[in-house]
């Protein structure tokens, strides 16, 4: 099949499998892809080298899309309607084999700035910490919890792209401590308990900021792993805040300091 | 019908009245009340001196409720599953009619610390911004939408209580300006265009922050009312930031100017 050819039937064989990569995270995990819906979500993946596989456009619904070299496909309406899971008017959806990075992966800057998660209680909220740490430009967010499948169509779409413009890593804690000591990361981890207010933290230097779950908190591990425990002063009656907000005002803070240098 | 009588039938008229107020909002407003389900939520309620109606607690689910002057009704688990919109777990809903608080009610600190939305996109963003604001013991929180129910049932979850525990006020854009000049509190505004660094404003006085939506940003009456523009710097390849995230990380950059006084 040429590039740009036009697939009218929902029978193509490639439409078959993009209708089954949408629907089964099996077929996805052990293919090694992921489906990637939306013009801007796709051009976060180029951009960031991720390897796409495959482009498939509606042109009905979608005047041009970015420029690839991957193999592209138009299909009519109905088959994209088929294989779109966004409410179909994105108008472009790909199949794309994203970096499996390692922590031996990452390039790490002067001063890296990192976000460490000890485990992820909704999608959404690592969603939303990756957008933060995109804005803040960390050099990566690391995710200490073998259960999280970091390509979740969830995680995708609450990070609006976050998820391929930020270095993300999936390892065990014992993996991440012995990264964070050998290369001289201090490690702040946020907790009540025994804590400095995060203000009064120097974050200038190398900084992982680790984070428990809301409703449990870190372990014991990664509390004796610390150089210093840092809190966020609780000043009203309530006595938590969304792990993705607490993540926000722990790297701006870092940010800030560094800017003021 | 004496306090603490159970109540076992769904057609006992109070049931009807509270299966009625949990599915219409026209009648929450016709009536000015609002359902409050679960324990904290209704201990936010109390302390916080909304009034609270009539409590219906289901002893098979909880002990026992917080204590409260109010007419107080036990149910059956068939009768509790009848109110209850939570999952129907928590044992305790209540029927609540909330201050409704103007800006001219509102009691304010030395250096007051207000944030203002111009428009509420999603209930769940306001409702993380309270969270956010009782967290940084802001003063008050203005909604400036006159389309924004502020007891919204997804407001009040997402809030996990804060529309209780911050004073909250809906006003038009008009007055809330003109409260903040008259008692000089000085009008930040969140956005790109020419704008300092949030972390080069001093919030240390009454300060006011306010936030557009994320789609449109804010209004030139709001940008021209504005005694500073500030901005949060953005690092990454994305552009923007969810409004809650943004509002706490400026929230507790005015915490930490004016802790480290």
């Amino acid at each position: 099949m040429e590039h740009g050819m036009l697939i009218t039937s929902l029978q193509n064989e490639r439409i078959k499998r993009m209708v089954a990569l949408g629907q089964k995270s099996s077929l996805r995990r052990s293919e090694g892809v992921i489906v990637v819906e939306g013009r801007r979500e796709l051009e976060h993946c180029l951009q960031c080298g991720h390897e796409v596989v495959a482009v498939y456009h509606c042109p009905a619904l979608l005047d041009s899309t970015p420029a690839c070299a991957c193999p592209h496909y138009e299909v009519t309406r109905e088959v994209y309607e088929k294989i779109a899971y966004r409410g179909s008017t994105e108008g472009v959806i790909a199949e794309v084999r994203p970096r499996q990075l390692t922590l031996d992966d990452l390039r790490l800057g002067e001063q890296p700035l990192m976000i460490v998660l000890e485990a992820v209680e909704k999608p959404g909220n690592l969603g939303a910490v990756l957008r933060s740490a995109d804005a803040a430009h960390a050099d990566a967010v690391v995710v200490c919890d073998p259960l999280t499948d970091l390509y979740n169509p969830n995680i995708i779409r609450s990070s609006i792209g976050a998820i391929f413009t930020v270095p993300c890593v999936a390892c065990t804690s014992e993996e991440c401590i012995s990264y964070l000591k050998t290369n001289n990361i201090q490690i702040l981890t946020a907790q009540l308990q025994d804590s400095l207010p995060y203000y009064d933290t120097d974050m200038r230097c190398g900084t992982a900021i680790v984070m428990g779950t809301e409703s449990t908190g870190l372990t014991n591990q990664w509390r004796a792993a610390a150089d210093r425990h840092i809190r966020i002063p609780m000043k009203g009656q309530l006595d938590s805040l969304n792990v993705s907000v607490s993540a926000a005002i722990l790297l701006f803070e870092a940010v800030r300091q560094r800017e003021k240098r």
